[in-house]
Parts: structure tokens; C-alpha cells; sequence
């Protein structure tokens, strides 16, 4: 199966222009809904933002995701199709992922499957609400297996990562809230610094993992916000720190949610300061399916052949919400290199995120690949 | 000389119920207008927001000045004239200090006195930019002496504190940025966390107080905002820091000022972050010239008695830009104590601040004593 | 092959009386000896206190080894042969290895190998100059394989681990010596107090675990020792801090080692503190060998049954000095499960630890079995 | 009256030569003994190693007071007289105060005064329990006014500075014990880390000074002493602080140990470590009594010229056990200046501390003129 790269480039330069937050993919889902409607696939709305399209007729019903949403960051990649939206960015490579599915999508639609094929278009991915939204509405009904991938500038263009097993970490967000004593900057004494105690907290923070749970599984405590204070010469009240904990083992899971929490509180009677702790959006791990992992493995081997079909050495702790699909049915979450040349340095949910565009068609064909075969083994065609 | 405390409490609610930030004082500046239109006395704009009026005619000429300006708080005190301004409040008493100028007006104007006396209505005290805008403006011209005063709860009602020299302290403001690099919150680093870099400097700048300066000197470095990151889940790249610094010491100031750009600047070295550093509005002491101060006491004690005349016992750490007059011109700034029971506990500059009524009188009639003394001594009638 | 155990169990019990530090192990030198003697196997002094022992004659040769030295903490198990040695104690079970090989040297000289077996009683594995001294004297000269072993409580009794590659982390021990200004107590801005600057550096060393490495390859950085200050009322003028950084990646491991040294440096701007920073003793990782490890496996299987041969799932981040061995020599170091229940919350170079002594003969059995495979394998009796 | 210089200076410098430990000053107790027999001075022993002596007769009775004991710093002035006992210094003076008082004894004794002068020689003043201890032995019975002074180098030699009330600090020594729990340096998570637990410690300490106590009154919270762990390689299970708190006002006093407590115990909510806190040794401030601090000053200019006779700015931080006497009856503490160039940068209680030794018999004819003084006011020789 061939598909053509420039139509996948065009398509993921047009969507890296609108990058929207999570729930509120607009003009995203427009852009989605737009294409299908070109190709004549027919599509529904889902979860607010979502689209369900389908080719083919089940059973049996495979499943692609692409997720749709953007991250609050201003773009500095300079690029010509760089976001219009002040402060969002594409930083995550779901424009490219949509891109990718589309792809899938306009060859499959072409090889007339024995079976369904289901494009999930998937909002808020970040947020951690899509994929939970997306499957109490029913779209998962009827699927047999399901797909996802993303891409990775781990690996480079040309491989594709196919694991069995958890491959992500436990995702936990959290927001700690402290409360201190406002008054004149001047009289320190007679408030109690919301400041002076979050900065202590951050500080002590970092020993959860230095000094509470075993090196030898992969675990992190980020604060990625803290905000607090009136006015420069007014001791600050408040102060918020909202952050995300990745861990890959349900114990040290368990003790850093607990270690958090004992930390937190105990800033009470530290510095006479009020909290409140919060866990906020929970993702489970993704765990692949060893079946769908074959299936995974064969498809991405047609696409780039045997020798570059590769494996994550560790499981990354980068949340995903694919988890909670794979709590219902089978499936498998890929991993497409993308490290392009020239942007090393600039991560995932940076400012400056880029990937190399030559995997588009990779992930496309990979998709369409994974569907058929999965239809086939599953006994397409016999429905 | 008499004045009524009912007009005083009314005005000093009036002005309550609006607070506005620092030189955008356009309702205050219209409410004070109106009562000076309603007494006859002749005012002009000034420094934007601010108004100069007039009584008598000089040489000599005495002035008077009141504060304007409220603070970005959002009131707590549950009072039934609390702010009808979400998150604005007059949570420093500068809405007191109008009612005892206005009051003072009000008894002079009738007092016909040999000289001039100026009415300072000066914008933008807090952020420290009224009393030299004021000052460009020629407002001080032609004054020999000027006064002012402001609420404190250290003291009782009926207590006036004059003191000669240095009563009030260095205020600089500061900013400062970290600048550390972005990503991912699941792959901190590759990245430099602003957050943690920040959070480690609001703790180091604690020991230039208590490792660094002479605790002889009262000196304070508040940090009074913290604001990064953009999401729970993305490592932050900046965070700002801004605050206020308060000294009673030349050296022990350019120590901290000195000592605070360096700890910032190591942060550099220490964690590999970007930073920048600056100070921001520079408030001198106020320093009272010993002949005013003089002055002052005696207008004190003919209206308090001359036992209720107090005196700082150290000086304040709050800064106050009465202090640019006093480089250009003798005079006096005093305490009204101010104390009320059942709000203790409540500093000037947080939300549940207030002050005892009884205090309002007191101030007007001190400033309109201190107004005639002055014209007297300084020959009135005589130009 | 069997074993007495009563007899490993005695000579475990009266070696763990007798604990002694590194290259200073006089009294353990002569236990060992007289046990030797006892068994009539011939042996030589090495490295100071270490003995080199020997049955049969080679080619081939196959070597076993023990260590020797304990560790300075004061013994809280309570047992009945606790330590006799204040402030020293056997707990990290080298009592145990100990008795292992004595036990292996008495079956073995009764087997009458076809080759010979050297047993190596090396001093100071703790401190980690001991092997480096062992194999500077000669010891492995002539030896075609070694093998070792480490009673490890995260095994039950019964448990043999074996792995290919790399076991155990590089190890790197290091001194930061923070000098700042002594002085009265009473006037720290005339010092500078390398208390507070040792306490900050402390501090931000978590985050060179949390923030800087790559936290998929497990890593450490331990500060075990704080010493500075002369007097309650003096400032102190020099801290001291020991400590060990743990790594199981070479890149990981070149970026803690310049990372800590700039966290180090950077206290002098932060706190005009002078320091220094020095990397003491190395330990490379323990690589097992391929060839070693499968006859470790089958000396293991032997003596525990196939289906208790079990590997560990992640390097251990102890350092362990056999790693000097493999540099030169193929070998393999194996995990003997020595889990004892009702000790389990006291690890190893903790003041209560203790282990389950069923393991001493299924060690001792492990390391003849070991010996004698090797020998056979290597063309024992062609020599 | 007149003093020899160079005897003082002699005595000084032989003194200097041997500095001994609070109540361990043996060597330096026989040597002021022997100058006393020298003169004809009679003398007991008290307290140890303490020395009173008399001339005259009473009632009434003026006492003298020097203190004896040195620190446990190493010299490193180089001076030609230093100290020849390792790692003990004459680091605050006390060698000086002791010369003074012994020339004041020479004068005085030639002077016959007509009533008693009791020359205290006191042991232990910087660990405060000496003057206790005399007072417990009977050394003030009968003693009408004391005096006492502190050689300083914050005043040039040839001012003397006196003041009533306060003049120096509250001194709390402090223990805080941390207890971890012990445990392999790779396993950080199976132990407690007192180490890192010490060190947050010391960091939130700072913020007790910085955000708890009304910065108009002096005060300070030093940690002295910091010692802890067994071995670079073992997570240390037990870190002491020690210190010392200055105030100079009962309420700030009360919050600080109050808070430091409160500091202490948080530790075992935010890391699980388990604590002590124990207050040792407290000064109260010295409070120089009105009557006498006139005579003080009225004695100083004789010896200076009433110009030449200042007074402190602010309380002095340090401690001094002189309290214990005042709190039993009038008398007055005083400053002798010995600013030394050359040696500005050395303060009190560091190892290079020097003073100027013109000081000596400034200090020496202000004791015996203070004496005499006294003696005639109190009504000598009527007794």
C-alpha cells in the first residue's frame, strides 16, 4: 500500500497552524471532519470534539486512535506553519498522529476491508478526559483490537517500537494548594509566607524520590506550575503548585501519593501554614496485548522491514491515556521514530518540538497494515 | 479647632468602598474634587489622578499631603462599606488619610490663615511614582514646610508619634527571572527546571538576612510573588520573582542588593539556568527635619496633650515616598495610633485590615494645628 | 557433595564476634588460618591480612573468593554472637562468605580436583582497595576463572541469582570540604557559616538525581557522613561531607560526577564559600561473563534445582570490588537468597542485619560445584 | 594611678600561651595565683579553678570580675605568643581581662582602699555555668556593686563604653538530635536519611530569623556544630546540631524557641526521622544597673576623658554570664576598645582574633578607679 507524503505533510501543517486545548478541538474537528467528508468516509461526532469514522463492515472491527489536542506553550520553532494560536502549540506530534490515521484511513478505505475499520479521532489526550469521554459514549462497541502510536524522537525515522507488556508509566496529577497569612512585606512576622513555605515544599519534594523509593524503578515528581502573591511588597497568602507523578511500579506508586501527601501536611506544623492536597486525573499505564503485539510487530516489519522493528528498552513515563482503552479490549501502542536532524535538543512538550516529517507515511501504512492483518486473523470477511 | 466626625467617618467609607489601584485613581480623584467643590476651596489636577488645593495665600506656605492609592487585595473585612472593587482594597488607611486632609481643609479654610496652606493629593504612594510626579509637577514650589502622616495600629488611638531623623526604611522593589529550559514533566532532564530553580533561591535568600547582614540593622527581603510554568505536565522555563527589599542602613542595603544579585546569578552555575535581575522603584528613608519635627510635636500635644505624645521606638521597615519630598523641603511625618480592638490581628496590607474611626478627627485636627503653627513661626501674614 | 552445617554456622557465629576494618581484618587473618590449618590446606599471606589458600594442581585454575572486612556502625541485633568490637559489626555478611569458602575448601580438598582451585580471602572490600592489592601481589595470576558470591536478602533461602552482563553499579566515592569563615556566633555577617552552605549544597544534590539523569538507568548520590564546626557558639569555619554516587550508565555517570562538582563550585559565588571536591576510590561495575555465568547457572541449578536458579531484574546499585577480578579474568558473581524473616526491614549495612545461616552450605556447595565444573569444562587433569 | 604597661602586656601574652577549656583552666588558675602571691594578695580557690581575691577591709564591698577560660579553636594569628596548646585559643579576650583585673589588684592594693575590693577571677564564662558556680560558692556575700567589662573591638583603644539597661543578648544553647535509620548507601529508600533531614533543618531554620520574629529587635539562630554518620557508604542514622539563640527581648526569645521546637518536630512528619530537642545553657541579658553605670562612666572619663566615653548603639548578640551577678546585685558591664589594625577582619571567637594591647591599662585603671569610686559613695570607711 502507498500513500502520498505531500498530501500527509500538507494535512499536518495545516492542523500544526490550530493547535487547541483539550476539549475545545474546534476547528480541529472541522479540519478532521473535512477531509473524511473528501475521502466520502463517513464520520460521527463524539465526546464534544471527537469523530468516529468507519470503513468496511464488522465483524470484525479494528480500531485506530489518533488524539487531537495541543499543549499550552508558545511556539518557538520559527517554523512557516507555525501555530496561529498565542500560546498553543503542537508540541506533542497529535498533528502528525491525525495525519497519520487520515493516511490509514484513505488507503483503507481504498483496500475495501473484510471487516470494519473504526478512526477514532480521539479530543484531550493531555488532559487525560478523551479517551475515558470517547469510550462512555460507546465507541468502543463492537471492537476487537485497537491501535495507537505515537511518535518519538527517540528513535529515528525508519524504526518503529513494538513492546508486550506496560510500555508507560502510572500518570498522577496533582495540585497542592498552601495557605499562609497575607500582610505588609514589611512585617513578615506577623503573616505567614505562602512563598517561603511552597519554595520549602519543591525543595523537600525532591527527596521522595532521592531517598524514598527504589532507584530501580523509573520514577518522577514534576511541579510544571506555581503561581501565588498579590503585589511584590504584600506577603503572599497563597500559593499554587499543580505538577504530575510518573511511576512504573504500583508500590513506589502508592508511596510517593502517600509521601506527597505526608510532605504536604506536614508544612502545617513547619511553618504554621494550611494545605490541601488534591490527585487530579489518574492515568493507568499502558499495558500491550502479546497478541496484538505480534499482530503490531508483523505490520510494522511490511512497513520497514524486520531488521527495524525495534523495542523501547524501558517503559517510558510519559503518561497516555491508550491505557484506558486497553482496559477494555486488546490492542497495541506503537512508538514511530521521528528524531529529526538539527532539533535534538528540543523535547517533547517544549517550545521548540519538531519532527521529521518522513515518518508520516510510515504511520500511515503502519495503521493500515496492523487492520488488515488483524482482520484477517480475526477471520474478516467471515461476518 | 473643631471638626465633625460624622462628615469624616462618611468620607472615610465613601472612599472605602473604592479603591483603585495606583495611579488610576479616577473615582477617589473625582470624590475628593466633589467635597472640595462643596467647601469652595479652589483645586487644580496634578500627576495625572492627583489634586492641589489651595487655602489662604502665601508666603509663607505650609503643605499638607494625603495618599490615594489602594492595594490589588481582595477585602475580607465582611464591614458593610467594604471595596465594591473585586480584588482592589484600602487595606493601608490611605482612604483615612483623605478624610483627615479633607477634614483639615475644611477647619483651615475656615480659619482664614495668614499664609498658604497646599493640600497634597497624591496618587500612586504604593508603587511609589506619586510623590515624584508630584514633585515634576512644581507642586512643592513656593511650600517652606510640609507635613504628613499615616494610621498605625502599633499605637493607641490618641497617640501621636514625632520623631526627628530616620523613621522609615530603604524600600527597594526587585524583580527576578529564571529562565531554565522546557519539556516534558516525564523526562526532566532534559530539560532545567525553572521551578526548582526558583524555589532553591527564595530559600538561599533567606540567609542574607541571617547570615549576611547585622541584625543590629532591621532589614527585610520579602518575596512577594512567585508565578511559573505553563502545565502540570511540562517542565517550566521561567519564573518570576518580585519583591521588596527594606534596609535602615546605606551599607547594609547595598550588601543585600549586592548579595541578592549574587545569589542569583549563581543559580547559573548551580542548577544552569538563565536569570536576570533588577531592581525596581527606590524608595529613600524618610528623614524628618528636626525644626518641623518640633513643630509637629507641639501641634501634637494641642491635641492629644502633650503625655499622648509618643515616638517609634525603632524604625519602620514599610516604606513610604514622603520621602522625595523631604529631599527637597523640610518637614514632618508622623503615627496616628490607630489600633482597634478585635482586629488585632489584621496588619496593614492584608485583607482583614482596619482602623479605628476615633483616629480620623485626631489627624485632621493635628494636620490643620500643625498648619498654623508652621505659617506662625514661619512669619505668616508678614509676606 | 554435602557439608556440615553446624560446622559453617559456627565459624559464621564466631567470625561475626570478630568484626575488623578494612586491611586492618589481623584477628579474622588468624581465624581463618587456624581453620586452614585444621584442614591441613596449605596457604599464604596476601595484601596484608588476606590469604591465599590452595588444593590440587593446575592447570586449569579456578578461583573462589571471600571478603573480609566489616563495617564501623555499632551491632543492635541483640544476638548472642553479636559483635565484641564496639562500633564494629559484620553487616554486610562477609562472616557468611567467609564461612562459605572454608566450607567449599574443606569439600574440595577432599574431592581431589583435577586442577587447581585457589581460594582468595581478600581484605578491605568495603573501603575497595583490597582486590585492586590481592591482584597487584599476583593472586589471579595463572587463574583461568573466578567466581564470588553476596548473601542477598532480597532472595529467600534456596534462591541462586545469575546474570549475564553487568550486576552491579559504578561506584564512586567522593569528599567536599566546604570552607567558610568562622566566628562568634553571635556576628554571622562577619563569617561565613559552611554549616548553612553544606546544609544548601546537601540539599540541591537530590536534584541532581531528580532533575539532571535519565531516571530509566537507577542512580544514586548519598552524602553518609556531615562533619564540621567547632563550638555551639562559634560560626563554623569548615564542613565536611563524604559520601558515594552510584550509577549503572556511563553517560549517567560522567554527568553526576560534573554535575556535583559544579554544585559544589557554585556555593562559593552563592555563599562566598571556598571549597574542594574530590572523587576517591572507583569501583567499575561487576560485568559477569557469558561463558562463567552459564556455568554459574549450573553449578546453581545443582545445588538448588533448576527452577530456584533465578536472575536479578535490575543492576544492584551496591558497588562490590570483585569488579577489579573481571577486569583481568573472565568469572561470574552470583546472589545467594539469604531473606530471614523476622529481621526483614534491616538491610544490609544496617546495625540489625542479619540473614537466614541455611544459606551457608547451599553457598559453600555452590562454590565446589562451581570449581569443579570449571575444571572439567576447562580440561581439568590434561595439564 | 599608674600601671606598669609592659607587666600587663607580659601577663597578657603569658596567659595567651596557654588557653584552657571552661573549667579546666588549671594552668591559667595557678598562674593568676602566682602573680597574686607575688603582690601579697591573699586569695582562695572557688568554683574549681576560679581564684577570689581581697584587699581591704569592708563593708563596704566592690567586686571585680575577669573571666578565665578559652575556646576550642586552633590559633592562627602567628603571633610570636600563641597559643601552645592544640586546637585551644584565646580567641575573646579573656587573657586581657584578666591582666586588666590582676593590674587593677596591684594598684588598688597600694592604694589601701577604706572598705573591700574582691577580685573575681571566673572560670567557665563561655559555657556559661562559672559564674553560677561562684555565686553558689559565696563569692558576692557581702559584695555591694560589681564590675565587669569585655575588651571590643567595635571601639578604638582609648574609648570606654558604657550604657544602662540591657546591653547584651538572651543566650539559649540548643541540642537537636535527628534520628534516622541506617541502611546501605544504595538503599536509600529502606532507611531514613538524617543527613538530608539535618540539613532541611538548618535551611528552615534561617526562616525563624526571616519570617517569624519582628526584625526591630535583634536576633539570631546559629548553628555551631553539625556531626554526622558512620561512613561515606552507610545512610547515616543520626546527625546533632548544636547551637546557640540570641534575643534581646523575651517575647521574640519565647517564639524562637517555641518555633525552633516546633521545627524540630515537623521533621518527623516531612521525612520520618525521629527527634530531640533540648535547651542547654541559658544566659539572661546583662542589665546594667543606673547607679552603677553612672559610677561606671564617671571612673571611665577619669581614665579617658569624658569625650572619650560612648556607649553601645545596639545590645551586643553575645552572650555573657556576667547576668548571673547582676541578677543578685547592682553593678555595670563596660567596653574597653581594642580595635587593632591590621587585624579589622578578625572578630571575637575566630582563630586570628587579636586585640590592641594599649588597652590594658585603660582597663585596668578604669577597675581600680570604678573601685575607689565606689567605695567612697557607698560610705568607705565608715564601716
Amino acid at each position: 500500500m502507498n500513500i502520498d507524503s505531500q498530501w500527509l505533510e500538507t494535512i499536518r501543517r495545516e492542523l500544526h497552524r490550530i493547535p487547541e486545548p483539550s476539549f475545545r478541538e474546534e476547528k480541529t474537528s472541522r479540519f478532521v471532519a473535512e477531509r473524511l467528508d473528501e475521502m466520502g468516509i463517513p464520520w460521527t461526532r463524539a465526546a464534544g470534539t471527537g469523530i468516529v469514522a468507519r470503513c468496511g463492515q464488522g465483524p470484525p472491527c479494528v480500531a485506530i486512535r489518533a488524539d487531537m489536542d495541543a499543549l499550552p506553550l508558545e511556539e518557538k520553532t520559527g517554523m512557516p506553519f507555525s501555530s496561529s494560536h498565542p500560546g498553543m502549540m503542537h508540541a506533542c506530534g497529535h498533528d502528525g498522529h491525525m495525519a497519520m490515521v487520515l493516511g490509514a484511513a484513505r488507503m483503507l478505505s481504498a483496500a475495501e476491508p473484510e471487516g470494519e475499520v473504526r478512526f477514532l479521532f480521539q479530543p484531550a489526550e493531555e488532559s487525560g478526559g478523551g479517551a475515558k469521554a470517547m469510550i462512555e459514549e460507546g465507541c468502543l462497541d463492537g471492537v476487537d483490537v485497537i491501535f495507537g502510536g505515537h511518535i518519538d524522537r527517540n528513535f529515528h525515522v525508519g524504526e518503529i517500537a513494538v513492546n508486550t507488556g506496560l510500555i508507560t508509566a502510572y500518570a498522577d496529577g496533582f495540585e497542592v494548594d498552601i495557605w499562609g497569612k497575607g500582610g505588609h512585606a514589611a512585617r513578615p512576622h506577623e503573616g505567614v509566607d505562602a512563598i517561603v513555605v511552597a519554595s520549602l515544599l519543591v525543595i523537600s519534594i525532591q527527596t521522595l524520590i532521592t531517598r524514598e523509593v527504589d532507584p530501580a524503578y523509573p520514577s518522577i515528581v514534576s511541579v510544571g506550575t506555581i503561581n501565588g502573591g498579590d503585589a511584590p511588597n504584600v506577603i503572599a497568602d497563597h500559593v499554587r503548585l499543580e505538577g504530575t507523578i510518573r511511576t512504573t511500579h504500583p508500590e513506589v506508586r502508592s508511596r510517593i501519593l502517600r509521601g506527597l501527601g505526608r510532605m504536604v501536611s506536614s508544612m502545617e506544623e513547619l511553618y504554621g501554614a494550611r494545605t490541601s492536597y488534591a490527585i487530579t486525573g489518574r492515568y493507568p499505564p499502558v499495558v500491550n496485548d502479546k497478541w496484538a503485539a505480534g499482530l503490531a510487530r508483523e505490520a510494522a516489519a511490511k512497513v520497514v522491514g524486520e531488521e527495524r522493528v525495534t523495542a523501547q528498552r524501558h517503559p517510558s513515563l510519559g503518561g497516555e491515556d491508550f491505557s484506558f482503552y486497553l482496559h477494555k479490549i486488546p490492542g497495541c501502542f506503537v512508538r514511530f521514530g521521528g528524531f529529526k536532524e538539527g532539533c535534538g535538543e528540543a523535547p517533547a512538550h517544549s517550545s521548540r518540538f519538531d519532527f521529521d516529517e518522513r515518518v508520516l507515511p510510515l504511520g500511515a501504512r503502519f495503521f493500515a497494515e496492523a487492520a488488515l492483518l488483524s482482520i484477517a486473523r480475526l477471520g474478516g470477511g467471515s461476518g
